[in-house]
């Protein structure tokens, strides 16, 4: 297996790039708009394609890099069945694993941050892995005052989906804001100041509704984007429209990624 | 691959346990004295014996469990060749890899807390995974002010055999003192406050000839004690001496473990 973390400075997110060896066939977890062209360099040089995008959810604070990507790399976007985007090409669901070559991924409904959320669990043949996109970060979880968060559902999804995991379980989160890069469930549930060392719903309700946290900086049109599948809005500020006008990139590293691709 | 991490809470020494599924071979790397029988019903639990016992270092904080397994399980002790230790059955050393059944760890020379201390590593096939011992602890690393420990070295050791990793490589440390359990080799060179950064050699040795630690409150038994691979020294106080009191552990707990050998 491949496996590389990236990270994208703007939104503090980590996108993961898996990619099955004996395949050929990859995945970009969680990719963003402002790093379509690092991720294409970075299967570049690892001999790949691209040949899904996956997303946990519908981000708020960037623009995924899907269509982008799906544009210059010929990849597939694959979201949560249940949101329902006309612009996806596939759909996961919890019970049916998805898989990436011969890399297994199982799709966990997580909702809380948002009402369709979901994570993504491997076995790597050591530890379990989890991909927790914004339910679960270290020290920390994805806030639940916007879009169709609910902080009883997120408590669930943490305490039943998550934290029943082995103690060792790898926990890749898609945000950090300090440059920490892991986390374990079993760190999570000793350390974790809003649900670890057994922390009560009615606690963990009471601390995120008391975070009064700032409105997002992109949420107005990163939701709409979202939904489109990373498809800029006309009202995406100037600050913020760089990577959406970027409609061109190195013939030649176009046709290498493209060449690498064998899904 | 079977992987588990055990504490134990008075040294806060992390215990790894790795096991070869298809062979039944396992190791614990650096096991404690006073955590002998849980880790022994770790085993039982999982069906497996002990093949090895296995020592980043001649520990000071906490005499090994290395001796007391090899009585109760039929445990090979394993140290680094260079520390010639008589009590040892085996001795590695970087360059030739040491098996646990089809699982190959290679032993990393990585002296400064210690002048012979080993990390070792391993690839589980998404990530590398480095054992560090005592040289690199989360957000710190172990102290130079005591035994053959030498900062010069240690800064060599860590940014020469561990910082030149590929940054997802997971790091398991001997030690930590905050219920932390795992971080990365990207993540201790961006946070690590004593040599991350790129802290040069002469600030990371300023900062290790400042730390003004205790007196470490085992290091007269724990020292020789761990030269003969964990026998009790006769002068450990009474405070210290439960753990080297037991001679005896239930029969049956005995048995499954060395029905479970397989090694």
């Amino acid at each position: 297996m491949i496996f590389k973390q990236l990270y994208e400075k703007d939104s503090s997110t980590y996108t993961y790039l898996i990619a099955c060896e004996e395949t050929g066939q990859s995945v970009l977890i969680d990719p963003v708009i402002d790093t379509v062209e690092r991720d294409l360099l970075a299967l570049k040089e690892l001999g790949l394609g691209l040949t899904y995008t996956l997303e946990t959810h519908v981000h708020a604070d960037h623009l995924t890099g899907a269509k982008k990507l799906k544009e210059f790399a010929g990849s597939q976007i694959v979201v949560p069945a249940m949101e329902q985007l006309p612009c996806a090409d596939l759909g996961v669901s919890e019970g049916t694993p998805f898989m990436v070559g011969n890399i297994k991924l199982e799709p966990l409904f997580t909702p809380g941050h948002t009402g369709k959320h979901h994570a993504y669990l491997l076995d790597n043949g050591m530890q379990k892995v989890v991909f927790t996109g914004d339910a679960l970060l270290i020290e920390a979880c994805g806030r639940t005052d916007f879009q169709s968060g609910d902080p009883v559902k997120l408590y669930e999804s943490i305490t039943q989906k998550f934290f029943t995991l082995p103690d060792e379980t790898l926990v890749y989160p898609a945000h950090d804001y300090e440059g920490r890069q892991i986390t374990t469930i079993g760190q999570e549930k000793n350390r974790n100041p809003r649900l670890g060392n057994n922390k009560t719903q009615d606690e963990f309700v009471a601390i995120m509704n008391n975070l009064d946290l700032p409105y997002p900086r992109k949420i107005d049109f990163a939701v709409p984007g979202n939904e489109a599948c990373g498809e800029c809005p006309g009202d995406v500020p100037e600050e913020f429209r760089g990577p959406c006008d970027v409609v061109d990139l190195p013939q030649e590293l176009i046709r290498a990624v493209r060449a690498g691709d064998q899904g």
